[in-house]
């Protein structure tokens, strides 16, 4: 039968798709509808490893043959090398990845191959393959994001001192420097990947030896299958065992939450690619052209890491709506576990890879940032803060002051840096040309110099630190 | 470069296929999350049917010439059959449909090929392209949902006069008819059939001559265009017509709403199934065995339906969170667009089928389902209304006497019907011995036959009606 | 018992609500979770109107008495009347809508109140209630969005030679005109209109004389009730009249569509109104100041309707979710049908007449708008047209010698308008002087004529056929 | 003005609220879309707490004076005083809490209250705000699923050797006790708190200091704030700790999978309570009945906590969608951040409160439960076991033998356990009769006594370790 699900081969149209799908009698739609290989082949290693370990306990534990183990992990390792290399023929008929393993395993090892699944079930296995996957698509993660950070914080130490507007609203309000706004991702990053972290350590269980879904009467040693596979420890109810996809649902949640971060960044760049903005150049690797409007650089990767969030987002829904409301142990829902979680980690480690492309290929403007910076009163707040600080005014009545000279140096097309001392003291006689020190946007971040504030002294210590804590 | 997201060859791992996605430099990042042939070339038909109609439509404008028109409707005959028959060789590096036929078409007829996009754009030529294909997933919708309708009432009509309890909060609450039951999926159904007409009514205008985004200043026909794909009229705004995915989101919303009315009915099959109910039987086409269990037929099919719903529900969600609040006209987000579509019609294709395959496998157990009628005093709601209705009592009155005849029978261990008129007479003396005559559950559904109601004879007109509404 | 969702009141922190929650015994928990008339109260006018309807139709079929149908309407009257002053008093102990109104009924009008709830049940009028409120939030709705339009019709007029860049990927690349750009709203929300206008006519039904899931004996009028509510014509299948929530999806999924267009425009208002870009002035009557900043007008209003499609797109999720897999007839969980419609209606009014505030209040900034267009080269695409309808260049080579051009203006620091003939003929000999005919933005627009382009003479009459169309 | 959203008084219907809302001029629409004093108000608590440690730290820094601090403190603690007795006056012209707060202050105090503003900046003061009642909102669901664990271990505990179906596609599959199920829950809430005590640590850090955006330029001690906050330290980064609502984000994830955990159950409930299985008997206290229909008990609160699930995760998903793709650093659009987070505690909270009641409230028919493993030969998989432990079949002959066994048996309408010895034998004559010490359900569940299994003995060591572990 024609899977089409196959996306490498040309599809006769959606026309001749569904006319080949009704005129199908029952058991061609049931075999679509049911078999899983085409998604869960991925998990041939994972399915490989456990099944070396299980069948390492059953000799050990005397459940079966030291011949019968040897056969079996000799077995395995052939069609593991199989699979490796692309020699081995998958079945549909064979619906999952345990059986079409099985299968094979009975042409190579003969009937010894039956022994392997004493003491165990499909709904174990699978549940204990899934999570040895999300495991180490954890671990892979948690690789590129330390690679992002790392990436990022070059970057922020080189912009330490590089001043831009903060932006609230998306209107200009303060001075920072596109370092220290830089390194709001890194923290941002930083609390991704202790949410992966944690998932992992609670994850990290062992549901081999609840079998169907009660346990087994075979003598198993479920602490040795467990540390052979890396796990702190066997789960300790064999019912939840089977039915949990815990680790999936917190997965597909911290996935979203790193998916909406890099989706913000997104956001920044095309908006700082723009016209309006140009605070950064990207090359030609991560846009594309118009070969008309040289000037035209399309951000694509960064929209299609904004679009993307989306793609993710949708995938934990999916995955929360299947699970809710299910009944233990396990239902055939289950069996659309696997897809959101592949698609999401497929998602962003491509999102991941191609913002820490962006941020290494991203070339600063820093005449435009700065030139953005001196539109705007943004150093009104400082003026404010002097009124408070050196006059002593309460900070309600520095904001009044404050309003009536910028709207004086609003009237005379000045900055308030430009403003005459006469003019500052018609409003309030106290202030002195001490103010000038407060009112540029160097001296406004330079001044911005308490913890976690945007003094690139400030900023230089942060990256520092953040280098020695996610190093 | 080797494609991480061909589900047809075997992958190395997600451990090898993430260190080769990090390896791999900025070019090969930006080709694979920018590339969308693997995705979009399920629309080669409708992109060589958009072309074709163009060419012809610039021929008959004099925009180019005779000569020209006939090469290039030539070539695209070819390559048509080229792909039809799996030979067209696609490219990554491409890009898109769009490019891979125009690169192929310039093989074939050399110069000429760059006539073809006269007065056209790839932001006119998808949206088209994307239109045409929605359009042939509805229709193909509404053909397999006028299957399940037929299905469904070929059951109902057999079963219009086999009773079961009707219930509320899963609680028996009064006896129906198995054929009115199945009939209120009919009216689902016929809405989810409106829901996809309207759609395809509104959806059904041409984006052709939009051009990049603000039309074109070649003198072309768009009304022309639009009649040979057979849309209604030209879009009525050429920035709407490029930014537009309107017809998508709709697409997916009526498209969860009938995943929700599959998975109801999907979960009343895995009930009717389970040991609880056992009130219909499915043979092995829809349900799976255990080899040493032979009563236990797992409902596969029926809960794949029930959980693939989550799946469907999720893909709306994605597009809706890709669309929202991305500023006219076009941006890369707008890729994503499609694999949601995709994902929802091969979803609910294959759902749609299983389930009409489901309702014609179904055996009903019509002495499971009566025999479930008489426990639980299903026509106390008939005898309170032959309170009502006979002695004139305020329905509240009504209501209490019958609760007091309930408890007396119910104390007796006796069916309401089995309750001697003494002992009715004892707690209201004005009962007669008419009171019989509707209290057996045939009474009962007979009774019910207001219109709309599950009276047998009301649910063979209904299924006449439906079959003439909806043939 | 206090109600902890009553909102006006000020709340005792969440410490103290918990606590009061858990101290609380199985009957607050019970009377907590279960009551709906916080919530549903909002009905009354439309169960009020139900009731009326119903008694009147009992009354016709001789079902109940003249005088008792007489004091039933009179006291609906009354207790209307007492809910509209504000002088009802609602019980949480009587759970919802309909026992609050029949108990006051029972005590304004004796024992005939018993007699309204003949043939009918709290499942068949429920439905019917939430139809006519949702029916009514639809036409209210309508409204909204048709001022809407008439707003963005009028702007539309008055911009229709207004020249801006047209974007793509939120790089300029054609010139438009801003009242072409305000049309393709005026057809999104016309869409809209559209959906919820099919919406309406699918949903316009009566489920009354359902009764509880089974239809009634008593001899019931369907269609009369039907009419007095202004319904089309009664619900077909009585289990479908109390199972089905679709016109609450289809409202909530029209909704989201509406959500997410208002959302684009208003990510347009906010970019529209920042330092890069200033095409537009709103007045503080939807943006907040900063009393020390004076030229920060922060456009609140418009990043709140941004934010609340969020809000409406999770209401339409909440409730499939709800849905989902429910068997039929009525669960308890359908309860939680309300809460999302109403507030995805609340927010959605509230975004409609902000949007409407906001088109009524913009002033376009002509001036800024047109500077943008004169760089980056927008009229590109209008000089590699000229080269292919003049010169008879294929597309492909005249996008060619487009770029070469527009690489030679670049290098010499010149507009393309601005690029001498003898430096075009050197690229391309057969250039004339016509082509500057095409090379100003405003010929440029004024060029795209066709059906749907931006040409001014277009835009206005894209208006004219609006208003004929949508009023 | 009115308030439309006041739920605590009648609404003159949605059309009337309608028009008001459209009637209404530019301020009144902004005054309704831009207050959130509705909704943040129920931060009072937090907000007081966090300005008089603002206060405190500004005397101990010498940046007002102790006077004017005493005051402050005195003003905040009356303020808190006022609004605990419901004796404030809210004002919606003030917006927010914190300007409520502050208005009433400088009422109180004069100007002095307008010193506390110093060196912070509403930006800085809501993130701190919300962050403290999350961090309460977490501890009390906290408090409330410890108070789960213990109603579940209790209960399992007395029912840990209660023999019922374990099922698999609702269909039995082998004995299980009703104790061991309920421990599957336990563990369920176990990594439920793992969540939200990982959330509670990771977002306890404290954004104040960071004012606007940039931090400030007064010598403030973040520490000290942070401190006498409870906080474990100040955030790393002052544009992050404006922008990040991550805290809330994951709230709601860890929510969203409690929420489906609770749904199972429920479901699960609702089976238990349904004729097919009645299982369990829940009291009036968590059920409603019919008056006329004694054995009707709807399981209403279970219901809802299903249904309610739908909730939760819409609100999730609402809070992703406003974030993603925001920039940096604070927008309007995430005033939408608080609803869901509030809806999402309070809804959970009942549903715990309500599940917890309802597990108290249980009452299990072991009779019932034990019956229902009678049917379907639940042992055929000890059977099968007993064949490969003792006469050391491979497994997959096992199971062949098993099922050729069970068909005889069903074939003589027999269990497993009356299946004549010889007749065992007709089909594997190695058969001893040590094999009928496998075949009863209480055998087989005592020979899953492997750890994690469902042998009473192992259920007691789970319950034991689970408190040890949990309180």
């Amino acid at each position: 039968m024609t899977d089409q699900h196959d996306k490498s081969r040309p599809e006769a149209g959606a026309n001749a798709m569904w006319g080949g799908r009704f005129a199908a009698g029952p058991d061609a739609i049931m075999e679509r509808i049911n078999a899983s290989i085409d998604v869960d082949r991925r998990f041939y290693r994972q399915d490989i490893a456990a099944s070396r370990a299980h069948a390492a306990m059953l000799v050990a534990q005397g459940i079966i043959s030291a011949e019968d183990g040897e056969a079996i992990e000799k077995g395995l390792e052939q069609i593991l090398g199989e699979i490796d290399a692309g020699e081995f023929a998958f079945s549909t008929a064979l619906e999952d990845i345990h059986m079409n393993v099985e299968a094979r395993l009975r042409e190579l090892i003969g009937p010894a191959a039956g022994r392997l699944h004493t003491a165990r079930s499909r709904n174990d296995q699978v549940a204990t393959d899934f999570r040895l996957w999300v495991r180490d698509a954890l671990d892979q993660l948690d690789e590129g994001l330390a690679d992002l950070q790392a990436a990022l914080l070059d970057l922020a130490e080189k912009e330490a001192a590089t001043v831009m507007p903060g932006y609230t609203h998306l209107q200009a309000a303060q001075p920072v420097t596109f370092g220290h706004h830089l390194l709001a991702y890194v923290e941002m990053i930083g609390r991704d990947r202790g949410r992966f972290a944690d998932s992992r350590r609670r994850m990290n269980e062992s549901p081999l030896g609840a079998a169907a879904l009660a346990g087994t009467s075979f003598p198993i040693d479920r602490q040795m299958t467990a540390q052979a596979l890396g796990f702190a420890r066997p789960m300790a109810n064999s019912i939840d065992a089977v039915s949990d996809r815990d680790f999936a649902l917190e997965f597909l949640a911290a996935a979203s939450i790193l998916a909406v971060h890099l989706s913000r960044f997104a956001e920044e760049i095309v908006l700082w690619c723009s016209e309006g903005f140009r605070f950064i150049q990207l090359s030609d690797a991560f846009t594309t052209g118009s070969s008309i409007m040289p000037q035209k650089k399309n951000p694509d990767a960064a929209e299609l890491v904004r679009g993307k969030a989306g793609r993710v987002i949708g995938s934990l829904n999916t995955l929360l709506i299947v699970m809710k409301g299910l009944p233990l142990t396990y239902g055939k829902d289950m069996q659309e576990d696997k897809e959101p979680v592949f698609d999401a980690f497929d998602t962003l480690a491509l999102c991941v890879a191609a913002t820490t492309g962006m941020v290494r290929d991203m070339r600063a403007d820093a005449e435009k940032m700065r030139a953005a910076t001196t539109k705007g009163f943004l150093t009104a707040t400082d003026l404010a803060d002097w009124l408070v600080r050196v006059l002593g005014l309460p900070f309600r009545d520095a904001h009044h002051v404050t309003g009536t000279l910028v709207a004086k140096a609003e009237a005379a097309g000045l900055d308030l840096a430009e403003l005459p001392l006469s003019a500052m003291q018609e409003v309030e006689p106290r202030i002195t040309d001490d103010v000038y020190s407060v009112l540029t946007v160097e001296r406004s971040v330079a001044s911005r110099s308490v913890y976690g504030g945007t003094a690139p002294e400030q900023v230089r210590a942060a990256v520092a630190a953040a280098r020695e804590r996610w190093s």
